[in-house]
């Protein structure tokens, strides 16, 4: 094993990039603008020049490099991109393109996936292997790992487990076509769904949320933190949801931890009590009392995941 | 890689015994009564001496012989058995004491987890390396295959798929303690619970179904093949919540082919279509056209298995 390796991980606007030694210490983070234009051409070029300009500015060679980890935000099959839209990216042969830009082995994973492994190496679930990863941003995603690697699955939708059927309460359809996915439910604009639909059902209840430009998830849980009962009606309605799918994923894999992330998580230690709570209740008796915790590594958990990946590799 | 190895199912009854050519060929199959009794304490010897009686028959030597592989009715973590109940086991570590007996190396798994690898290895699966089986039997079961190997899970409970929560309509417990899950409306028994109580709410529908002591899984798929109304409603009913359920676990692993097996699954295409039909409507876009299939091996797939387990190890 080399002793330094890079983590990049890419987003609509920025290109997060981080030098780690291969021990998991963070040597240096940057960022650089993700040109889309031009079907996202200059994109790899110019992660390639930012990975050879740091290695020149901190004297590296080929020779200390152990490889690049690349995040992208799309699904990846052995190390190929069928399509980024937000890269405006068709078929995209990242480590083959990237690879001969840089001289260096490459490995690429799709972002949720690859800051779940992030999370597994320095974060919340340090020193498992088994690991369940949800994310609670604008949409639910995750990363699934089995023995210390990400499972990317057939057609690189593993850990896509903002599409499980959570419920048959929705009429309107998520974005990905099906109806009553987790994702629409626990998303941040899924407890605002919840949230509106809670309002609608109980004008009675005194409540300091109000279905105005300023519902969101966060006011939800801050209401709730304040003792708020139509919140508290709201908040344990999504952890019912997530709990009973999380449950339903743990019986899959049974894993060691699950760690719950992104916007949503920054809720802290009270949403984790009501999940874990729903969770008991519906996850198999063998698996009730796996932990579930928050992330740790927040934006930066694609940067170190990636990194891993090459690590793994 | 030596030329054989054996494959045993022990079961609460018989243990099935296979001998195998390491590339798949079954060379012989026989059975021996499980002997519970003193705590099964002659279940081990008893397979020890039939493993050595078969090799003194077919001339094999230990360099013959790759090693012993077993599936066990409980939970198995790393060679170990916690607790088997129909065997009357407390904490047995088979590896240990079986290749003790034998002189030969042994791995073990869960007998539904080594089922479904042996479907993958020579069954509806063959040629696949990521698996989801499900065993719609008395109870449901299942194992979940990622890149060739069984997901033992953390607490051996990979692949307890029976256990995800399927519905909030029922009141009365599972058998694992929880309400709800996919086995009590999934399994052979679950199939029957369904039925009484669609044959309860719709008393107005010709049936050739009666509520009395010949109520079965088979005499629903059976029915529901003529054409039966209330064995069309039954049976939507049942594939509804296995199709959401398998869709949930899709999202999980993201395998490349699902293989329904167990007693159940003897209703053949007629079940693998209508599951397969709602599982399109729930699964994620990236899986919908994940093929599901029958079980091929019928009751040898824990033979199959547990002798493809040694071979992985």
């Amino acid at each position: 094993m080399k002793d330094y390796c890079f983590g990049i991980d890419i987003g609509g606007t920025t290109v997060k990039c981080g030098l780690f030694r291969t021990n998991g210490d963070l040597v240096d983070k940057w960022e650089i603008p993700t040109r889309t234009e031009d079907a996202g051409k200059n994109i790899l070029p110019d992660i390639a020049a930012a990975v050879k300009a740091k290695m020149s500015e901190k004297n590296l060679t080929a020779d200390d490099v152990e490889g690049v980890g690349v995040g992208v935000p799309g699904p990846v099959r052995h190390g190929k991109v069928p399509v980024a839209v937000n890269l405006h990216w068709g078929e995209t042969d990242i480590v083959g393109i990237l690879g001969g830009l840089t001289g260096l082995r490459v490995c690429a994973g799709n972002d949720a996936n690859v800051a779940a492994l992030g999370e597994m190496w320095k974060g919340g679930a340090e020193g498992c292997s088994d690991v369940i990863v949800v994310t609670l941003g604008t949409g639910v995603g995750g990363g699934i790992i089995v023995d210390g690697k990400l499972v990317e699955g057939a057609h690189g939708a593993g850990g896509e487990i903002g599409h499980g059927h959570a419920t048959d309460e929705l009429a309107e359809p998520c974005n990905c076509g099906n109806t009553g996915c987790l994702e629409q439910v626990a998303s941040a604009t899924g407890i605002v769904r919840v949230a509106k639909d809670e309002l609608t059902k109980h004008p009675e209840i005194r409540t300091a949320l109000k279905d105005d430009g300023g519902l969101s998830a966060k006011a939800v849980f801050d209401a709730y933190k304040t003792g708020d009962d139509l919140a508290e009606i709201i908040v344990n309605r999504f952890a019912k949801y997530l709990g009973a799918m999380l449950g339903a994923y743990a019986c899959v894999t049974d894993p060691e931890i699950i760690v719950i992330g992104g916007g949503v998580s920054k809720a802290g230690e009270p949403l984790i009590d009501i999940v874990t709570r729903y969770y008991k209740e519906f996850a198999f008796s063998a698996c009730k009392n796996t932990p579930i915790v928050l992330a740790r590594l927040g934006n930066d958990a694609g940067i170190y995941g990636s990194a891993k990946l090459v690590l793994n590799a």
